[in-house]
C-alpha cells in the first residue's frame, strides 16, 4: 500500500498523536462500510415481525449508527473532529444475519472511513442490546471499509 | 432461551423503551466479550515493533476500550447508565490479527454485556484507525460474548 | 409550597452550587411529564402516512426523548448524574400536533422530573426536526411535569 | 410551504437518514427561537431579587441555553455537526414568565434553526430545575423559531 | 505513603486498566481542591467591575467547574464513573489572581480527588478563556487536592 | 494589550455569549501551551520505570490530553466548536514533575489558545490521576499559552 509503511498516528518516538492535516485541501470525501451481525433464527423470526411487533427494532439501530457517526471523534482518540454531510445506515434481515452498510459523506480534510465503520459498529451493538435476552451468542463480524473516495489517494474499493 | 421469546426491548405495540430494572436487585456482576482485527502481514509486522517504534499503539487501543465501556449508555439508546467497578482490556497481536479481550464489573441492576461489547469495538475501531493507511482492508470480528455472571440468569458460557 | 420560599440552587450568596444530597435516603421514584408540538394540518397527514411513508418519523423522536433522558445532567447545569431505572416516551398524533408522554424512574437520591422532562423536550426538538422543512412555524409547548411519586415530599399531580 | 411536502429525514421507504448537504454552498446564516417558562408569582419574585439574592439564577440559564446549542447534533439524531459561529441567549422576567430568546449564527451548509431552539429549551430546563421547589407546576411554553436568514430558502418570519 | 508503592492504574505488566473496585464499601466521601488563575491587575480591575459590568464572568466559570466535576470519567481514562451528591465551586478575586476551591461529596466505592481537581481545572479554564483577550498570559497554577474524608484511607490533609 | 479593555465574553450589559466571529477569516492558527505536574521523588522514580514497569503510564495521559483538546468547547462554556487539525501532547519526566507541552493546530475563524491548554490541565489531571496513590499531594502549576500564530493578532509569545 505505500513504499514506507509506518502508522501514521505514531511520531519517530512511538507517542500517539493527531496528525496535522492542515495542508490538505477541503476535498468532497464518502467512505461506504458494512457489517453483519449473526443471529439465531428465533432472532431473525422476531425481527421478520413473528408473532409480536419487531416495532421499532430496526430504527434503533439504524439511528444509533447514525448518532455513532457524529461521536466518533469522541470514541477513537486520534480521528478528527470533521464536518458530516451526510450519513445513511441501512439494515437488511438475511436467513442468519442482520445486515448493515452505513455510508457517511463528508467536504472536509480527512477521510471518513472511522465515521462508517462507527456507525456499523454502534448500529450492531444496538442490534445485540435488543436480541441478547433472546439470543446470547450473538456476534458482530465482518465489520470493514467497502469503499471510499476523494483526497488525494482517491478511490478505493476493497 | 426463554419460553416466550421477545424483544425486551421494544413494547407490546412495537414501541422502543429502556426497560424497567427498578425492582432487580442490585448484585455483583461481569462480563467478558472477544473480538478480533485481521489485519496484513505488514500491520502484524509494525505491531511487533520492525524497523518503527510500536510506541502507544496498542496503549491507544487499550484505552480507546477503557474509555468507551464508559460510553455504552451514551451509544446504545436502551442501554441503561449504569455505575462501572472496572474494566479491563487486553490486546495480543497474533500472526494475522489483533485480538481483543474486554472484562467488565459492576455492582448494580443490570448486566454488563454491552459495556464489555462497546469496550471490544472501541478499542477494534482504534486499532483500525492506526493501521489503515497501511492496511485498508481491516476489519473487525468476532465480536462476541464470552461468559457472564451474576444476576437473576447467573453464570453463562459462550 | 414551602414556608421559606428559595431558589434551592443557589446559596445563601446567590452562587449556583449542585445541592448536597448525600443525606437523602435512596427510593424508589418516578416523574411523567408531558408536552405537545403544534403542527400544521399537512404535517399531521404526513405523520399518519399520507402519500409517502411516515416510517421511522415517531420512532426517531422516541428514541431522542430516551437518549435524551441520559443525557440531562449534562445539559441541566446543577442537577445530580444519577442512574435511570427506566424510561418510556410516548408519542401520539393528535389533529393539531405530536403528543409526547414521558415516563422516568430511578431508584436513587434525587427526584426524576428533570429528567422527564428533559426526555419530553428532546422529543419534541427531534419532531421540529423532521417536520420543519414542510412546517417551519412548529411549536413546543405545555411541557410540564403531570405526576411525581417517591422522595420526601412524596406524590404530586398537577 | 412546499410543492411535493415531505418529511425530509426519511426516504422514499421510510428510513431514518441524515441528509446529504455536500452541494449546498457555505453561507451565512442566522436563527432566532423563542420560548417562555411559565412560573408563579412567587418565583417570579424570587428571580427579581425579593427576600434572597437571585445571585446566578439567570446566569446558569443563560449558559445552559449557550451549551446546549452546542450540544444539538448530540441530542437530535439527524442534525448536521456544524461549526457555530455566536451564541446568544437572553433571559428577561415577566409578570407571569421568563422569557427566553436565542440568536445563533453560523457560516456553513445548514441553519442553525435546531441550535437556536435548542438553545431555548436547555435554558427553560434549567430555568425549571431551579424553580421547581417552589414551583413544581412550572411549564415551558412557546418554543419556536421566530425568524431565519441565509441559505437557499432565504428570510424567513414568524 | 505506602509501603509497596506503585502506579495503581497500570498492572503488573504496565498495562492500564480502571481498577476493580467492586469490594469496597459505598461510603460518603469528600475532597476539596483548590488553585488559583494568575492574572493581570487589569483584569483583577475588570473582574472587580470597573467601568464595564464584571456580570456573569464568575459565574460562567463557576457553572463551567460544576459541569466539568461530572466530565471527570469521560475526561480522565481510568476514573470510575459516579454519583456525586453535590458540587460546590467557590471563586474569589485577589490581588493578583482569581482563587477556586471546589468541594465534591459522593456516597460511593471510590474518592472524588479527581472530580474535585476536574472543577478547579475547567472553572480556571474558563477563567482564562474570559481574561485572555485583555491578559494572553494568564497562568493556572497550584491546583491540588486540600483535603478528602471517607474510604478506606479515611481524611487526608496537605 | 488593548486600548479599550474588556472582557470580550459579557455583553455591554455583563451577560454572557459566544462571540460573533462569521466575519474573521478561516485561517492556519496554532497554539503551544505547557504546565507542569509537581509530583514526589518516588512518583519520579516509578515513572522513569524503577521496580515495576512504568508501562502505559505516559501513554494515559498523551491520549487523554490528546481527546481532552477535542472536548473543549464542551468544557469551556463560551468556546466556539471548531475544527482541529491537530493535536501533539508531549510529555517528560524531570526530576521534580511531569512537564507536559501541548501543541494544538486549525484552520478556523477563531484562535485554538483554549484547546492547547485543555489539552494540558486534562493530560495533567490524569497523571495525577495514576499518582495519587502514591502522592496526594501532586500540583498541577504554571498551565499558561507559550506561543500562538495566525489571526488577526499574528503571533504572541510569552
Amino acid at each position: 500500500m505505500t513504499d514506507n509503511p509506518r502508522l501514521t498516528h505514531v511520531d519517530e518516538s512511538g507517542a500517539a498523536r493527531m496528525v496535522d492535516v492542515s495542508s490538505k485541501p477541503v476535498t468532497a470525501r464518502t467512505a461506504r462500510a458494512s457489517g453483519r451481525v449473526l443471529v439465531s433464527a428465533e432472532v431473525v423470526a422476531l425481527l421478520r415481525g413473528a408473532g409480536v411487533p419487531k416495532g421499532d427494532a430496526l430504527a434503533v439501530a439504524r439511528i444509533a449508527g447514525i448518532m455513532g457517526a457524529k461521536r466518533t471523534p469522541d470514541l477513537v482518540p486520534l480521528c478528527h473532529p470533521i464536518a458530516l454531510s451526510g450519513v445513511e445506515v441501512d439494515l437488511a434481515v438475511a436467513d442468519d444475519a442482520v445486515e448493515i452498510v452505513a455510508t457517511v459523506r463528508t467536504t472536509d480534510r480527512t477521510g471518513v472511513e472511522m465515521e462508517a465503520l462507527t456507525a456499523v459498529s454502534v448500529a450492531g451493538l444496538a442490534v445485540i442490546d435488543m436480541v441478547k435476552a433472546v439470543d446470547p451468542a450473538a456476534t458482530i463480524t465482518q465489520v470493514r471499509v467497502e469503499e471510499k473516495t476523494g483526497g488525494k489517494t482517491g478511490t478505493w474499493r476493497r
